[in-house]
């Protein structure tokens, strides 16, 4: 077979969504995926690789880069700056290899404007009882970090319409059979098959 | 889970892809999803059941529902007509219910026309000489026949870039595997999910 050009996916969530959980299984078990690595100008961690966790880069190379536009979507956290580099992903994806980006709604926007190609999906969680619930019970948040969480969930969950595929959370198993068919769906696409439709047409 | 709307399947295949065994089998196992049930003015033969197996008609009722536009599409061959009846159809998407099309490529666009939220399909042979071999093997047709199946695949592979699916049948599991993921795909499509998306908004 041809190699085909690879796939983008973009994965937002509420946190408590269980998206980690998801994702984490989806890239063990599906071959040809990776989760997209970030640069960043924040500290390496104990146990943090290079190239592995991250590229780890100091502000003025940051810079250069957005000025330069090679991020795909960044992000400032506390400080530090977070970027998607479009490059690594381009090259990624020429060797056929689907990438997997996990960003929240306004990032996963600015992914989308620079790729209209790539495959959008939103986890819901089943309901907004549902989603407090399992905040709490990770006895992680104060009350009023959950307060704060829970707002965010509605903020982000009104970007909905901007996704292509929206997978309710409820059994994990079933979430993760129609995630895992998103990407294999994606795999089939015609603009991923037509070298294979073509050569093949030129057999007969 | 507020029930959504179904969703239509349309799928081709030169003769000999596999396509009879794919379909029956993602039908068998797939809840939510049936075929479509032609309308045709053909006889019933010997234990053909109206309802399930087509709706039997005579040439008038044809012709009405025809002027009507009541048909998805249709076709004669060999002096018989055989539609897609769009009421059924609808009733059955309106109910939830998935709705499998296997039809020809000609069909097939006209299905797409009226229904543009259709899922296309189309099912490849690994090669042109994979084919032959396969129509070879099955031993039922002449020289003449095969020549002439070749000949007619090659006209319907070249409709390839009106379907959004292409999947190679070398595999006949890892082939199946893609089908049904398109298919469970589908039922996450935000088109599909709206509903559900918005309830949950209003929780918050």
């Amino acid at each position: 077979m041809i190699p085909h050009t690879g796939n983008v996916f973009v994965i937002s969530a509420p946190s408590g969504t269980g998206k980690s959980t998801l994702t984490s299984r989806l890239v063990k078990n599906m071959e040809g995926l990776i989760f997209s690595i970030s640069t960043t100008t924040r500290q390496a961690r104990e146990g943090e690789v290079e190239g592995k966790d991250y590229f780890f880069v100091d502000h003025d190379a940051f810079d250069r880069t957005v000025a330069e536009g090679g991020f795909l979507e960044w992000v400032e956290v506390y400080g530090n700056r977070y970027g998607t580099g479009r490059d690594w992903i381009l090259g990624m994806l020429a060797k056929g290899v689907d990438v997997l980006l996990d960003i929240e709604t306004q990032g996963a926007l600015n992914v989308q404007e620079r790729m209209p190609d790539a495959i959008m999906i939103f986890l819901l969680p089943p309901s907004a009882k549902e989603l407090e619930r399992r905040l709490r019970s990770r006895g992680k948040d104060s009350e009023e970090q959950i307060e704060l969480r829970l707002n965010y969930a509605r903020h982000e969950l009104e970007h909905f319409p901007q996704y292509d595929h929206l997978i309710v959370n409820d059994d994990l198993e079933e979430a993760y059979r129609q995630l895992e068919s998103v990407v294999l769906a994606a795999r089939s696409r015609r603009c991923r098959m037509e070298a294979t439709a073509r050569r093949l047409l030129s057999e007969f």
